[in-house]
């Protein structure tokens, strides 16, 4: 399918229209951005990592029964996905305590609660993507307790697979930020991406972060990291 | 019951214990605190008025079959109550948007909700009592779910309850925050206080706040609005 019409400008991707209404186009860029875009810089390649891996993850979600809008990876920093309407809310599944969550309750980062854990955020740049619960998103008419149902029960599998998929290579998945969309069939699919972007991963050896936390705090070896996440990914069998 | 040893020395009321392990007297300060203790104050005759309102619909709730700490008013700045543990959350109900609520979702104040919310809250001033959620209460042991299942079913109640009350006295209740603790016979009870310290109370033709924003804003005449929801609230039969 050939790039149509610029459709939306984010920070991190580009989405265009194609020659089918279902279907868009989307570029990865190699702009990093953090703390609701306070911190923003160019990382060389980043787009094209963080496609390959996405790419890869989504392909392992559809092949063990997850919904998404990913259709194919056709180009270094291209795939074709499902055409969607945003449903504003972020789920962030955490398996161990780390970033707002270990700042905001005084939890050791690391720290594993006796449950997984599911944050809630309303995507909303303006005020700063805040923290929201089921009876305010249902109350503010963002979702119907249906959808809130079906996101969890689908966050709280894909979060099993990628436990699974991540520990296979060495990877400890801290926490992972999944966003969802309406599909033209009004059904509801997993959507956005998943990469070091949008996860913690940690290596299961030595701790060592292999994910945005580097850029976020200064800590180098961004790209090199996020090449390592792929290059370790990209030997397991996932057909 | 005498008054015995003081056990916890509050903001804004102090406990003590009596000759039975299961009973507390509390007493009603004239303190009055806010934005996590930032803002403080002497309202003089606060804890008079507070505890003859708390007492009053702590009364009216158990008319209503709702299990509470409030055993009997024994004078004017004092209550008896049965001893509790201390569950570290709040629950604030809310039947239209304020404070804190409006503020992070960016709602105008009095906007309706489609559905009644529940905010959760870690009580702990360290932290700023922030918001927390089911799984993060139960992952990190505070509470489980069968608790929070009971919380949030006798909150609806103390709510639905309420604004009925309320409204008989021409004032709608906009949100209340409830506390809950574990008795020595190991059930949940509700505690703490109700009073405009802990609820929002707008009048019902006016709009006139007639609670503790009143304080928070600087809206003058505090204790005149307190003691004018008293004055409503006594003239109303609750048997």
């Amino acid at each position: 399918m050939n790039k149509g019409e610029l459709l939306f400008d984010g920070n991190e991707k580009q989405v265009y229209s194609t020659e089918s209404p279902d279907v868009v186009l989307i570029h990865f860029k190699d702009i990093a951005t953090a703390f609701n875009n306070i911190k923003r810089a160019v990382v060389l390649g980043k787009g094209i990592v963080n496609n390959a891996i996405s790419s890869y993850i989504f392909t392992y979600l559809r092949n063990n029964g997850i919904d998404t809008h990913f259709i194919e990876k056709t180009g270094e920093r291209e795939q074709l996905c499902r055409k969607i309407e945003v449903i504003p809310l972020q789920i962030v599944v955490r398996n161990y305590a780390a970033g707002t969550l270990a700042d905001r309750l005084g939890l050791e980062e690391g720290y594993k609660p006796a449950n997984v854990i599911y944050d809630l955020r309303y995507n909303n740049d303006e005020l700063g993507d805040p923290l929201i619960n089921d009876s305010q998103a249902t109350g503010l008419g963002i979702a119907t307790p249906a959808d809130l149902a079906y996101m969890y029960e689908t966050a709280a599998k894909v979060n099993d697979l990628l436990q699974s998929l991540f520990s296979r290579a060495g990877i400890k998945l801290v926490d992972i930020k999944l966003e969802f969309g309406r599909a033209t069939d009004g059904s509801i699919i997993l959507s956005d991406e998943i990469s070091p972007d949008s996860c913690r991963l940690w290596d299961i050896e030595t701790g060592r972060k292999l994910d945005k936390d580097r850029f976020r705090h200064d800590l180098s070896d961004v790209m090199a990291s996020y090449r390592e996440v792929w290059e370790r990914l990209s030997k397991l069998n996932i057909d």
